[in-house]
């Protein structure tokens, strides 16, 4: 066991602040990684607060962070794919049951046994649960570190481990290709890179935002077109048009006024988790024999096959970068969305704590 | 033209009632039918008495009736795949644009100039609008025109041209083959057909009722086994476990407790179509990139194929014959659903007014 810095919440009430965790000693196939970059998604922010606690209650201190860049310190012994030196990422989980038909097929999404990167059980018994990225360092198993290609800007690069493989993951199980026709609901963290990655993957992309000041920053971001979701003439010119749609957005809105511009076969997918259920139209879903969906995260070589193309493409998040002294802030300014698009923590200045 | 008897509504409050109605004579295309069965589906009921106003205005008098089995009496100089004598049946189109992408593929169902078998505006201008199978003939484009199997028992034939189709082409378009665990929500008209079309497909087929009076019937028409959708215990017991389900269910329900039955990647399908909106948990579609859509009846090639493969299985719709004479009071059994599982009406009695 070795002491590292951290960032923690002693309890659903507390700011985070600076503390020490215990992280263990790398074992065989563990990879020690310093930690450059970690971005903040707002599951840290319901995690910290424990504003999930039905279905993951929180263990107090709470470290979060789940988009984890940084370079290898040390591996251990029976490690093969990575030496010390090598930028490397990690995202939201750090182990499963690897015996499972969902890993058997690489998709450790669905494993019953997945470890989170925080909050889980932690099998190793240095701590109570996992401990994520809000740290100066993390030891993981070398199948659950990702490769990060060197020419991508590593503030950037972070937010991929969970916000591009959230979106990329469910562009590529819906068959989005060029000619296809895409829409990405909601201009935030999500919809930001669904965009971007739509974009590079060819679609024709269109962007629905409540919001008119963000009609140029989307077309800058690769959308060919923009539409503003609640001029109805505006929608009802799309009707029967979409091959896919990725749903970005958490808080309730109308799903229906989206099916409907979906063509034959056509399928609207769910990465935002409104914590209210959504009313559906069964008509809409009929007419055209349309689905509605959701999706999480990616499987690790789907991860890894995501971060290869926006290494290809240059593709990273647009991130804030801030000291992780401003975390406090940046939460607050996440629940009011007011981020362009993501807050990445240069993990620098816990260093210099 | 020739003058066909009929049973119409002339109003939406009027019970049906017996008339006279103008057939067009048969064209080079056309085949002149003599119907022997018609079933009475949900759909007529909604559309004799204007309940689907806003999607499908009534126009009266108002002929339901779109399943159809009946002998070729005439066959137009163009008419190549039947003659005179033929068993043969219609279901809910009778013409589509024939261009369009969905019915290059076998699609017609998704077809925007598809002419239905009653209530669409006439293009052979023989009457306001299309006249269904509640008559003693009918003609159609061969086209739009299906071969019965001969050894089909025909009064259970009839409801294979709806209920059959709209539960076969869901089943097969989410691939249910032997080996899959399907279940089925509802045992009525539509659920009973699935029970018998999922079990004949070599599916492990599982029924969902409310009512434990249905738990001997359900195993007799191809159950596996069947579930008591209000006992949760018995509901927790499937949990991720279903490919997929296929819900029949028209009324309000709670659509959740069934999609945290599906395995990954599961998909449930609505025949059955509320006319409120389902409230949808979200983190039940995530978990799992579970999928829920709808599906409407089918197309001319697979709508044959259904019927190729009842005739291999020797299956039809449980029903009970009734005489025209009886229609309205088949409807308000029907609005009580009580009839098992489907009416079906023997067209002779028409002849005999």
């Amino acid at each position: 066991m070795f002491t590292a810095k951290a960032y923690a919440a002693a309890s659903k009430t507390s700011p985070l602040a600076g503390t020490t965790i215990a992280r263990r000693t790398a074992t065989e196939r563990d990879v020690q990684i310093e930690i450059l970059f970690c971005g903040i998604c707002h599951s840290d922010i319901h995690y910290a607060r424990d504003e999930w606690h039905e279905v993951m209650p929180a263990v107090y201190p709470a470290v979060p962070g789940h988009e984890i860049v940084g370079r290898v310190v040390t591996v251990g012994s029976a490690v093969s794919k990575y030496k010390p030196g090598d930028l490397v990422g990690v995202g939201c989980l750090v182990d499963s049951d690897h015996t499972c038909p969902n890993c058997r097929e690489g998709l450790e999404q669905f494993c019953p046994g997945q470890v989170l990167t925080y909050g889980s059980p932690d099998r190793h018994g240095t701590a109570p649960v996992t401990y994520g990225g809000y740290s100066d360092s993390i030891v993981v198993d070398e199948r659950f570190v990702l490769r990060i290609p060197e020419n991508l800007d590593l503030a950037g690069a972070a937010p991929l481990l969970c916000a591009g493989i959230t979106t990329y993951s469910p562009l590529r199980h819906w068959g989005v290709t060029k000619g296809k026709k895409v829409g990405i609901v909601g201009l935030g963290g999500l919809g930001h890179m669904g965009v971007k990655l739509a974009h590079a993957m060819g679609a024709h992309t269109v962007v629905f935002t409540t919001s008119p000041s963000k009609v140029e920053d989307a077309k800058r971001l690769g959308a060919d077109e923009v539409v503003i979701s609640k001029n109805v003439d505006e929608m009802n010119k799309h009707v029967g048009s979409f091959d896919f749609i990725l749903d970005c957005v958490a808080a309730q809105h109308d799903i229906n006024a989206y099916i409907q511009l979906l063509t034959r076969d056509g399928n609207i997918t769910m990465v935002g988790a409104p914590d209210k259920p959504l009313s559906v139209n069964v008509f809409g879903l009929i007419m055209g024999r349309r689905s509605f969906s959701g999706s999480p995260i990616g499987g690790l070589a789907e991860t890894q096959e995501m971060l290869d193309f926006c290494g290809q493409h240059n593709i990273t998040a647009d991130v804030e970068v801030i000291p992780i002294q401003k975390i406090n802030e940046a939460y607050e300014r996440i629940v009011k969305s007011d981020v362009k698009y993501r807050f990445s923590i240069d993990m620098a200045s816990l260093k210099a704590e």
